[in-house]
């Protein structure tokens, strides 16, 4: 059933869920309709047909499988979680562009702003109708947690924007709110729609919150690294003044004249042409990118430890290679 | 127990409910904290404290207590309702770009959309978390459906907005989805928890959704009628040009000469000095304000009418005089 053409590891897995993959796109369809409001489903469906690559809900697919579930709640929990990220999705792009715009938007941003934030409410709620569906008080809560936690590290990364003081802990902090929270909820549901172990479905979370931490240091480290993949500009969170691992790791071993330059570029917002390339120097000249790419691998090898504790199967293999591809990025 | 001070029947029906109420206040607090996010509870608190009338929790408590509920659950659901409640107040004020909420500052002002929009995040899925304390899935099916159902009234009114041939069933359906489904939620949820008959909890339900109809008929009266009592001025809504009851039926029976003032002022955004006179002469003259009294009082009595299929209690007369008062506000 392999798809010969599919090479990268989530397009295999993509290929062997086939499937349920297929009725979670008709899942998403049918759910993000509104009878009332039929902007909703435009706004959506931009979005949803943009595509991206499905990695949350096949995470949640791919776990309940890999269990030997053998029910249809997965493809409702699958499609939970795909809005759930895409009610972040739609919420990030506001609180991103209230940034860069004081005063009053155009109309036309304006109306964009408003069908976000409400659109986004939106799928959140069908999020959680849908999770009823599956019958699991436990899956609620564990998706409930992971939705709190998901907002608690957007704020804490608003908090700490600018501040020269974050430590890797905050940003792991951070990072685990707004990227693992969501792909460790992703693949521990479908262990518990499965009914295994404790200790399987402690793996599963644990599988993925590694592999989502390695995810995010790799995106942030191709911010500077390259950033053609992931249609990222290079610099974007230099501009952004955004505290990530590489610059963190760079202020902190620091002298007292890069000190000043960062203060400037990031505290005060005072950036001139050559400071992208002048940051690109310091962390450089520091290791920073070397040591936060040994993180992200790092990461990945302990996302990959955990699949030791779960059933042999193609579907472990694929999850494993995934961690791999998720950090090969980086080549 | 009752207060002698307090005459108005929500404030009676606070007095009968106190400790409950200081439990749901006291969760409210402990909910809102965040151990990684400081800035969370700064941004709610500021809400929370310029108090509400905590309406919507009370009308849990109350349901609950009428139907002989004797659990504690209603407190996490009764804080479940308020927590959705002021998600959708805080993410409202994004997109009105409201800068008055209780007769203070909103959020966004005080702080920054970004604020408004992740705290608002955060306080929907804390409202997700309590309701899987209560154990019931049938209650988070109810309450999931109300959001999704607040959320399409929303952007039904972001696109009838400016629509000169916005008809009354339009309206209804944008204030059932607003106001009256979280009413309605809040009252049903109680009975459910109770675990009364299914004639109780439709009953709970319908007076739920009738006073919440009422009370927003009131509210878009008011905003021409008088608007202190709301905190709202005078013509806010002729200004952002909502089309609300008063307005839907003065055009339904305007001439050509009106049809073209309202066609200027509401779709055209061309507004000037004496245009709200002019706009309160022609629904005067209609008899626009006094039909929309006349609905609400309607709705008002519709929502005592489902009482009788509830048990003699002390709330119930309570929540009929709430129904009363609601439309009281008008004289």
């Amino acid at each position: 059933m392999l798809d010969q053409k599919a090479h990268k590891p989530h397009e295999r897995l993509a290929a062997h869920l086939k499937d349920d993959l297929s009725q979670v796109d008709e899942m998403i369809r049918a759910r993000m309709a509104s009878e009332h409001a039929p902007r909703i489903p435009e706004v959506t469906a931009h979005l949803v047909d943009a595509g991206g690559k499905r990695l949350r809900p096949m995470l949640t697919l791919a776990s309940a499988r890999l269990c030997g579930y053998e029910g249809g709640h997965h493809i409702h929990l699958a499609t939970a979680v795909e809005f759930i990220h895409t009610a972040t999705l739609l919420h990030d792009d506001v609180v991103d562009e209230s940034g860069q715009r004081r005063g009053r938007p155009t109309a036309n941003l304006l109306w964009d702003n408003k069908s976000s934030v409400l659109v986004g409410d939106y799928l959140f709620a069908r999020s959680f109708q849908l999770m009823t569906e599956a019958d699991s008080l436990r899956v609620l809560q564990v998706l409930s947690n992971a939705s709190a936690t998901i907002t608690e590290g957007e704020v804490l990364q608003l908090t700490a924007a600018q501040d020269l003081g974050t430590t890797e802990d905050t940003y792991f902090k951070v990072v685990r709110g707004k990227t693992a929270a969501l792909f460790a909820a992703a693949t521990e549901v479908g262990g518990i729609l499965a009914g295994v172990s404790e200790d399987r479905i402690k793996a599963l979370h644990d599988y993925g919150d590694a592999l989502g931490i390695a995810f995010q240091v790799v995106d942030d480290l191709l911010d500077f690294w390259g950033g053609d993949a992931t249609g990222k500009n290079i610099g974007d969170d230099f501009r952004e003044r955004k505290l990530t691992l590489p610059i963190i790791k760079a202020i902190a071993r620091g002298d007292d004249e890069e000190r000043a330059f960062w203060k400037r570029t990031l505290e005060k917002n005072d950036q001139r042409d050559g400071d992208l390339e002048r940051a690109l120097e310091i962390m450089t000249a520091h290791g920073a990118l070397d040591d936060t790419r040994a993180a992200a691998l790092d990461w990945a090898a302990r996302a990959k430890a955990c699949l030791d504790a779960l059933p042999e199967d193609p579907i472990r293999d694929m999850l494993s290679d995934i961690a791999d591809y998720v950090v090969a990025r980086l080549n």
